[in-house]
């Protein structure tokens, strides 16, 4: 039997690997987005495409090759049960509306779960050449460069990015915004909640906050913006509440207790 | 004298050799933006550096080199009249807060007035190695490759940019936002309303829309999403209402209807 040590750094090493080799298949299609079907699925603003399936696929059959008894959860094919006790969580492009739109703001997006944790986080971001990882004890890098949060950002001195779907009522949003603006902060939405948590981590934005967001969205995210110095208000993992939306709050040490306010956790 | 053709091109040409040189001299100063010291102006929001002067001097004192009757405008330095009929109108780094913050999104906006019309306009996005350059009846290009508004994009199957500062009042914004989003919309801020602008020109956006702009953020925009087979709602440009700041609204064909419903000036 591995050591929990060792389990650890096999999947780390993988899903950065991981994160490299899915990353480039999707810029190829990005760079030919021309030529790709657009479909929607909620809503006219909800975009899927072959590039989503086919990076997800390529995803699921390496982890599958490499660690048979994982279990995995992707955005686009649903949850298949492992036995290892560690889950990988998904998206294989966060950011779908830029991606087809031609924006540089999206990302590939894997975490493992373990007994509920985000154990690792690693965020690819092909456009801008970065690559974000983070394990649990081991602290986050950005292509190699230490990550460590600044306690003295709050949210009237830096960003703070929001994110925002047809899961939650126009009116809701428009009061997030409105309390943000009126407590001296200011928002960036870039179409990718992953990316906006990646950049959290990377001390670009002061905290992020979304109403209702999956595990695939946030839980890289999450174990990145941690293992910088932040925090995350934790997402639930148990049963099946790890396949339904939850809102998702993370941030600088000097943002908490503006954003849990915000988001109506304090 | 030179004939109105020939006066066009030697400022299109200027332009987009000026936003190359000043872009790599803005991008010299992201990659060591650490050593900066940021300064506030209006609010804690609202930031500056010594490369926002120094990447407008340059800009200055080229145009002033080599067109010595033309008008200058920068956000950085104000206005310096002219006597050719012709106004640069510059914003050498839009979108300082994501600059200084470490995000890509910034770039470098030129523009030139003529008659009160933008008859050219060039920005240059670094970061992202991209060239947006129009000129009045010589349509729009991104690193040489001509743009086209597809009139069959709206504000409900594309993305619309929207921008938010202190001058406008947080419940004014959250209305903007709610309304937008009632409408089937969805909106990106990522910062830069001139890269975003011309995100509109390359279809990656389908409008814009920011309640209150200066003509150094807007103006090489409008001209990029004209000529590109868009539209804008026209920047006062007489006298000294130039230097003040006003409703800013663009877009592609078919979202025109949606935001000027949108901004009150339907």
């Amino acid at each position: 039997m591995t050591s929990p040590e060792s389990a650890l750094d096999t999947r780390f090493a993988l899903a950065k690997a991981l994160a490299q080799e899915a990353g480039a298949m999707a810029l190829d299609y990005f760079n030919r987005r021309d030529t790709l079907v657009i479909e929607t699925k909620r809503d006219m603003q909800d975009v899927v495409s072959i590039a989503d399936r086919n990076v997800e696929k390529l995803i699921r059959e390496r982890v599958a090759a490499h660690l048979p008894e994982d279990g995995f959860l992707g955005e686009e094919f649903g949850l298949t049960a492992g036995s290892s006790g560690y889950t990988w969580v998904v998206d294989p492009i966060d950011g779908t509306a830029p991606f087809v739109s031609g924006m540089p703001n999206w990302c590939v997006s894997i975490a493992v779960l373990h007994e509920g944790v985000p154990v690792v986080g690693v965020i690819g971001a092909p456009c801008h050449n970065e690559l974000y990882a983070a394990a649990i004890g081991k602290g986050a890098k950005l292509n190699g460069r230490v990550l460590t949060l600044d306690p003295s950002r709050t949210i009237r001195n830096a960003l703070t990015g929001i994110g925002v779907n047809s899961y939650v009522a126009p009116e809701f949003v428009a009061g997030m915004v409105s309390q943000l603006l009126q407590a001296g902060g200011n928002f960036v939405r870039n179409g990718s909640g992953a990316l906006m948590l990646a950049y959290v981590a990377a001390g670009r934005l002061v905290g992020y906050y979304e109403p209702y967001m999956h595990a695939w969205d946030c839980l890289a995210g999450y174990c990145l913006v941690k293992e910088a110095g932040g925090w995350y208000h934790p997402f639930p993992t148990e049963g099946e509440l790890l396949t339904k939306g939850a809102p998702v709050v993370a941030g600088g040490p000097g943002a908490r207790a503006d954003l849990e306010k915000l988001a109506g956790i304090a």
